[in-house]
């Protein structure tokens, strides 16, 4: 018997109970008005919206009536309302992670961290922009903080836990786990910083030839060769030229250098795309469950409705059209207007990459039902597959005859992931397409608001679409940095892929591409009662007894969203080829132990 | 007799029509129902809210009834309803730029930008996010838009206009305008970009000693030496403490490397902060008029509500508290939470630097109302009148014995300004003081979504608050390097400065501070017209006529907000001091035509 309550709703709203009963792949919704549960709360609990879920496996959605003004009490900012009073891993919020917050709690609930601040400052929880608090970000959550704090223990006094050091493999960030940048790269990027260097005799000594005669040539497209300058809202005209001139080689179709909008990373590209589609919480955005949370984030803090359609793990993560549209469907029926399909190729966190022919039909259902395709292609370059091959949308759109007046399709690339995994010079770019000119004006104003992306990363984001080519001077160590850093990928992704397998209850679809394995793993009923115990979703409490007695940090499932009654976790393929075998033995290891303890009935 | 007409208004709304009467610093308030206009209204154009502005040098505001699902008519999404079918440029909106948008137009106006995207796409301007349109942002507005097509035009056929180069003095961007970085700090970042140099011999040969030193000392803050990696959402902790540091030194009082979030330039810190405190339009921050336009852009796209407060031109752009507590007051009363202050000191667009004894009674206004303080300091290096020193808004409140439970303060800073002016690198940082825990922690979560800023802009924001001292090998180059862009910059600010004040009907100033002058300009009643004919703000058309007589770009006062009725521009001190003559030269010629042109009677 499990509890949820939600304290002091208002008091004269009607809400809706929406079971999911799950069993993988189900959806059946249940409907079930807030009087007629109501009717079967205990006296001592009147004022409070109190729920029972007797449906295991299942979750809970609650909100008023449609039209009301909360209208989105729990996926919107209300939510923070929710109080697990009996805390129930299977109460599970489908797109985020595990920590419930509360803004008006009962005196005994968490008083050291709120109540002093409240009193003394004018801004606190309960008077905060409800967006912030409904976002969440999962890579970088509670275990995360949970990892940096056993760091700073492990420095402080270096016995103080069964391993030397913390490994992170809870976020794509290769160049922090060891991998090196590409030469060519970073000699361009150090004399741009520093162009007084440039015809000094002693640079040619350092720098290789092609590198020096490229910095030239970038600096030639900025006016004033001023680095330091802010350029043009969309990034320097030159840059978006060489950016164009490689997508053109990659697709085979021409783009426009004013369609190239450089920004910090794709992060802040997303979120100017979500900016400009949502309206309000009836706007909502199809996006893939599991999906990466700057996605569910994003349209948390705009205020949007993430729409999910589930990616089938029985076929190594494929996206059906079928099931796009039933979930279109769906939400058209519940009133909310889809502006947007979301579609992350190669996968994150599945790995997995779309074959053309599925890609022709997402861009056929986009085309019919009006929706913006938005393509995360940020891990283009991570293919690891010889038997397939990425293609973008834009290439797949053209090559079906759609153009402008066609497909409004907005490709989002980065220069954090890739081979070159330059993750903190923020580099980045989106390229809109299928625009009228009023609304691509709306996208540069916006842009412009903030000034322009930093220098560094764009002219990053023009050299990862221009590498150097056969016959530079840099071209052979170039594409042998390139290699062996691809190459290597894809021989941690099969270890790490093996290796899950191997594992107990651990089943591990294969990593095509990207920089993730998103492994499913079956937990005894024991270690769910476990995780009940300690306020846990199961795969969360998995991830934690993982990092505690390992240092390997890995992101429990629940943060991308996962099918009901499911649990996963997702773990990078980034730890140095030599820390490989550590890490599959520390992991196993653990594994073994971890399902030795809860073994046997409850 | 001029006329504003709203296109299709929802039908069963009811609206005011807010009307201030100005002189110069008046600010009556008229309210009248729009049931009473409505009798007045001619039967061809029922279907139309129109109003009827017969009251010289005012303007009008309209909105529905309060309560009402589309409260903000106006000031919110549906002021892009408006059209001027006659133009009048007395109808002036005080924080925004001149350009009207519509959404749902009658069919002569302006049929071919909207018409075609509207039948293509899925997305055109009548459905996206409202706050988007409503944003605006003059420093990179219409008079940008027009000065890039001048540069076009000049590059393709150098002779097609009476001047060689476009001067863009719209912008704080020195180094587009030639100002050279400081060399210490581009060593630096060389040197972190490609540390793969720093042992090698040649490198001796190329940078300075300490250079190398401090690039070293910075590697090793950085987990990894891994600049390419995502750093810890708030910044590498190491560039924090230097800051932290930086800003002891400056204050004389304790500052915490926890405090500190590195951001992409300011810009994106402000909008964190926005994002933080406002959950609809019924929240409210005051902001200075004239103000830099961030922050009304900043205020739209998150729902809010600019609250004005007008610093006084007359003397010397002063912040009077009385003003602060007469519009908190005024913005209570129509039923807005105004969340917090803006102050920008030094003044953008203003220039004036606030007295210590100003500060302390604005801290003491903000402790009292529970007002946020958000500090724009981000000129705090920009100071050109010696009897004046800049001190910023956390040395003020702790010199008055306030501390973190006392004040909440957030100050900005960027490495965009200063004598570095590294606009391109987008560095800078917020310092976050007088927050609870776990509002600390949603501000947090916030940043971590976008993982973090880049890592250049990180060490350069590291190296501004920590540069050169003395004894070090590169000190007195540094310090020559910055006494003489600051020294240069005071000189060039007092010989515009002055050149303005000889202008007839124009009236500026002294710059204390930042980059820029406002100068106030009467223009002839005949000008007024001409504008009006040519649909544009009287100071939007002197801008005009300015850019294509002499490629100056001016930014009209109209993108700050200014006293109704009361004309400005922004022009900055940047051009270099060579080119200053020049600038006045023509300035002042096209000035005398212009008023020429326009003198006498309508």
């Amino acid at each position: 018997m499990e509890w949820v309550t939600i304290v002091d709703p208002p008091p004269s709203t009607t809400f809706y109970a929406e079971y999911q009963n799950t069993g993988p792949g189900s959806t059946v919704d249940q409907r079930i008005k807030w009087a007629d549960y109501r009717s079967s709360i205990p006296e001592a609990d009147a004022g409070k919206f109190t729920v029972k879920d007797e449906q295991q496996g299942g979750w809970i959605r609650m909100y008023p009536l449609p039209g009301a003004d909360m209208r989105r009490f729990v996926i919107g900012s209300a939510r923070n309302l929710l109080h697990r009073s009996h805390q129930n891993s299977l109460f599970q919020r489908p797109l985020l992670s595990s920590s419930y917050r509360l803004l008006s709690s009962s005196p005994s609930a968490d008083p050291s961290s709120s109540s002093s601040s409240t009193m003394a400052h004018p801004v606190a929880l309960n008077n905060i922009n409800p967006k912030v608090l409904e976002c969440e970000y999962a890579v970088r959550g509670e275990i995360v903080t949970l990892a940096q704090k056993l760091q700073e223990e492990i420095k402080a006094k270096p016995e103080s836990h069964p391993f030397e050091e913390i490994l992170y493999c809870n976020i794509g960030n290769p160049q922090s786990l060891g991998q090196q940048p590409i030469t060519f790269f970073r000699e361009v990027l150090a004399l741009c910083d520093h162009p007084a260097i440039l015809d000094k005799s002693e640079t040619q000594g350092l720098f290789s030839a092609d590198s020096i005669e490229r910095a030239w040539q970038i600096l030639d497209q900025i006016p004033g060769r001023a680095t330091g300058a802010y350029s043009h809202s969309q990034g320097v005209k030159g840059l978006r030229d060489a950016i164009a001139a490689g997508i053109e080689a990659r697709d085979g179709f021409p783009a426009d250098p004013n369609d190239i909008f450089l920004t910090d990373g794709a992060s802040p590209a997303v979120h100017m795309m979500m900016q400009l589609l949502i309206r309000s919480e009836k706007d909502g955005i199809l996006c893939p469950i599991p999906q990466y949370p700057l996605y569910s984030a994003s349209i948390a803090l705009h205020g949007g409705s993430l729409v999910p359609y589930y990616l089938d793990e029985a076929t190594g993560w494929g996206l059906e059209v079928s099931e796009l549209k039933k979930q279109l469907e769906t939400a058209r029926s519940k009133g909310i207007t889809v502006r947007a399909l979301v579609v992350i190729n190669p996968g994150n966190p599945t790995g997995q990459l779309l074959a053309e022919e599925n890609q022709k039909a997402i861009v056929e259902f986009c085309k019919q039902e009006g929706l913006v395709l938005l393509a995360d292609e940020v891990y283009q370059e991570n293919v690891y597959v010889p038997e397939k091959k990425f293609h973008s949308f834009k290439k797949v759109s053209r090559s079906m005859g759609y153009g402008e007046k066609d497909i409004s399709l907005v490709s989002f690339q980065s220069v954090s992931k890739g081979y070159y995994g330059e993750c903190g010079k923020r580099g980045g770019y989106m390229e809109v397409t299928g625009f009228g000119a009023d609304v691509r004006e709306q996208i540069y104003k916006v842009a412009s608001v903030n000034l322009c992306s930093n220098i560094s990363g764009q002219i990053l984001a023009s050299l990862v679409m221009s590498p150097p080519k056969v016959g530079d001077e840099s071209y052979e160590s170039y594409s042998a940095e390139r290699d062996g850093i691809l190459s290597s990928l894809a021989r941690r992704a099969k270890t790490l892929e093996d290796a899950f397998n191997k594992l107990e209850g651990v089943k591990c679809n294969k990593a095509e591409g990207a920089m993730y394995l998103f492994p499913r793993i079956e937990l005894p009923e024991k270690a769910i009662k476990a995780a009940e115990a300690a306020k846990k979703a199961p795969d969360a409490y998995y991830c934690q007894r993982l990092l505690t007695a390992t240092g390997i940090v890995f992101v429990p499932g629940s943060g991308f969203g996962q099918v009901p009654g499911t649990w996963h976790f997702r773990c990078t393929i980034l730890p140095q080829e030599e820390k490989i075998p550590s890490v599959v033995s520390r992991l196993t290891d653990f594994h073994k132990s971890f399902m030795d303890e809860f073994r046997g009935l409850v």
